[in-house]
């Protein structure tokens, strides 16, 4: 086939252009394809023989098949304490693995003081302070809650959030509504315009969108509008352009007939929207966690069913590995800096966003986006071969979501951590960038990788779960 | 340069790929790359080699200087009457070439008998007909009045119209409102479904968007829109998804705040936008043609300034040839049917639309939208090429349009009529199909080319006037 030739040399010339690339930036090129499994180390490789296993295999499959056929649908908006389980009034949820007061990353502390002041359980930066060194205030993981947060991910009980339904499975995610860029609380910004936009969205946002989705018979198809946005130049991580509008489309008509807002915040609500081109991220996400929640606890499956970074620690869970979490130190990106910024102003990776990767979109989707790397660094062929890269590691590939440019080959889903280990090859997150210094914001954006360390202590856990 | 490389190498594999799948699908490949100057016809070389010549070279960079410059903004919506240069009341605008009544198609002659019908010339269709052969009703082009209309393109006194200013060149152009799909008069769609919605349209829609555009303090900005757009998988002319949906995003914070509509209105507004892709389509069209219309006239420059078809003839205009047409019979493209049609059931090539291509965007623009191979077929490679070979008839690459799969190249702009015919490629137009049978409508979306005779009379005329 004329194609399939086509397609090959394509690879080949990419996979040159990619190490180049890299090369040129000074970056140090892994040639992975010549690597030993379990990159040499002898005892971790006899670990990772014993697990090429048709009973995981088989497991494996299982849970594949529950993220393939993942239906997520957006149905509602309500405040996190009516909606998100077990979420309590004197909680505030992060991004990423559990984490103590103490080893959170300035910029992170402070978006926890912001949720604090916003919800009331502090009345200034001081006490907020305090009260989460004394413990005083439960500081867990979105994810503990069915929830997931971009960067800081800080939610509390009075926050909107996002409701997304898995019509396949019949699980709920969730997510707080995108602030927009600029100074947020999300990237570690602290001050009067965070919270009053904070309180906004409370106020205005949150409760006009619930109206609105509520509004709309069968909700809003995510599964569709994803798909769609993949073939319109996102990966729906750091690419959201056409998702928001997509999403604003469905919006726009019921917000517009809301008679229980003035005109004037109708037309503000759709302008904030159409203001923030990451307006679908979070929706995204929580439609990401919906499809790996239904994936997870599958025994003896060595899916990779979440991976998220608190800004100190980068954590990833496997499907028949309950709900430990591996752990490793979080990286900080390689990527473009806005003027003025560099990689010692950044802090370590953070944010419940590589839910995405998790799921096939991000930076397994590059491919969709080529125009993604005017904002992440490298040439378009870049963007093809990252997707192609993780075809290596991923156990199938989407019915739903595709890649035109790869004649709309399915995105590579389902990241096995034996193939990671066997490979050599990392997960590709591509991620924004915040300063590490509190108050700042966002100062860049690139590309990311897990450490490694965190699949070599999963993988020995899984070992140890196995009958000789 | 290794990135040099790539990109010949992925040519090379595409034009073979290009050739392979129309010679598959049973299509008499051109292998146009060995052609000698004007096929061979030894008369017209030697016409064609008088026209090299650097007053000719200098007059086409003005041309191009003043599309590349253009500075195209959406800033009103009002009845043609009101804004349209020579609109009268009885008359009746249509795509294409000048063409008298009885050379009509039918699709065509359904719908000036349904814009007939809407604007109250005529109480009944045989009414319309008779005063049609007639003459009673003046049938003009639209380009001869500043205004472009996809497909049949029918335009009358009192329908709304875009209003698109070039703030450049300080011209206006216009163009009729999208229907949507489905049966619609612009495809010769006849019943009244279709006079209903249009008589929506004049009466909600337009006033709608018209209040909506004059409350943006500085209109909406196409040249941005449809830069993005093109990052965003459009060619915005058969693809129109992206700028839909942007196009959407702006207006719809001024739609919402619309008191003098019923909130029941502003959602049916915007449900109308949201549900068709092609909303955009006349928008792109009138920015198109205000970027042109500021290159017609140049004296001694072979630019193309208009490429359109009205079902019977296709015709061209050349900057420096006046308002004179140079015309060929039209062509029946070949693509992708809707379920139960195919070519036999086809009308002739018809619409303004082509102003697209002429402008550097639709067929000369497909390399940004690969997934519109599976509305008008081919693989995604030939999309990319379509692209590849359109710089080889162009003489400009556009500054603010860029293709991100070719590593962010301008688009092929500015068509040169000698380098059509010393190349022997025709431009490539994408476009929809519409039934030979009136009433009927779309019936499909494909590919066609221009007659290479509206090059070679207009190249003659062109050579007449040049002192030897």
């Amino acid at each position: 086939m004329s194609l399939l030739d086509m397609e090959l040399r394509v690879i080949s010339a990419g996979a040159a252009m990619f190490a180049d690339t890299l090369a040129a930036q000074g970056v140090p090129v892994e040639r992975v394809e010549w690597l030993p499994p379990a990159e040499g180390d002898a005892d971790l490789a006899a670990v990772l023989a014993q697990t090429w296993r048709s009973e995981i295999d088989t497991a494996n499959q299982v849970a594949l098949q529950r993220v393939l056929e993942a239906r997520q649908v957006l149905v509602d908006v309500r405040p996190a304490g009516e909606v998100v389980p077990g979420m309590t009034r004197d909680m505030v949820l992060h991004a990423g693995p559990p984490i103590a007061w103490e080893r959170l990353s300035d910029p992170v502390r402070a978006a926890a003081i912001g949720a604090m002041l916003h919800e009331g359980l502090a009345p200034d930066e001081a006490t907020a302070e305090r009260l989460g060194s004394r413990g005083d205030v439960r500081l867990e993981p979105c994810h503990h809650h069915q929830a997931v947060g971009p960067m800081a991910g800080m939610t509390t009980w009075s926050m909107p959030v996002l409701v997304v339904e898995n019509r396949a499975s019949g699980t709920r995610a969730y997510s707080n509504l995108n602030e927009g860029l600029g100074r947020v609380l999300r990237y570690g910004g602290l001050g009067p315009d965070v919270l009053e936009r904070l309180d906004w969205i409370r106020r205005v946002l949150g409760p006009a969108m619930g109206s609105a989705l509520r509004a709309l018979p069968d909700g809003i198809d995510l599964r569709g509008l994803i798909a769609q946005a993949l073939h319109m130049g996102d990966e729906c991580h750091n690419r959201n352009r056409a998702a928001s509008a997509l999403l604003i489309k469905a919006l726009a008509p019921r917000i517009a007939a809301l008679d229980s807002v003035s005109s004037a915040e109708r037309q503000g609500i759709l302008e904030f929207a159409a203001g923030n081109e990451h307006f679908f991220l979070n929706v995204g996400m929580a439609a990401c966690k919906a499809a790996m929640d239904a994936a997870h606890g599958v025994p003896f499956s060595s899916l990779v069913t979440t991976m998220a970074r608190n800004g100190t620690d980068f954590g990833i869970r496997v499907s028949g590995l309950g709900n430990q979490w591996f752990t490793g130190p979080s990286q900080v990106p390689r990527g473009l800096y806005f003027a003025g910024q560099n990689a010692d102003d950044a802090n370590p990776d953070m944010g419940d966003s590589a839910i995405t990767e998790t799921a096939g979109l991000g930076g397994f989707a590059m491919a969709a986006a080529p125009a993604i790397v005017q904002f992440v660094g490298g040439v378009p062929q870049d963007a093809v071969m990252y997707s192609q890269r993780m075809y290596e590691i991923t156990i199938g590939e989407s019915s739903a979501y595709t890649l035109p440019i790869l004649n709309f080959r399915g995105t590579p889903t389902g990241v096995d951590m034996r193939m990671v280990l066997q490979t050599g090859i990392l997960p590709q997150i591509n991620t924004g960038i915040a300063s590490r210094r509190a108050g700042v914001g966002q100062i860049g954006a690139g590309l990311v990788n897990p450490p490694r360390e965190c699949f070599t202590s999963a993988l020995r856990a899984f070992a140890a779960l196995l009958v000789p």
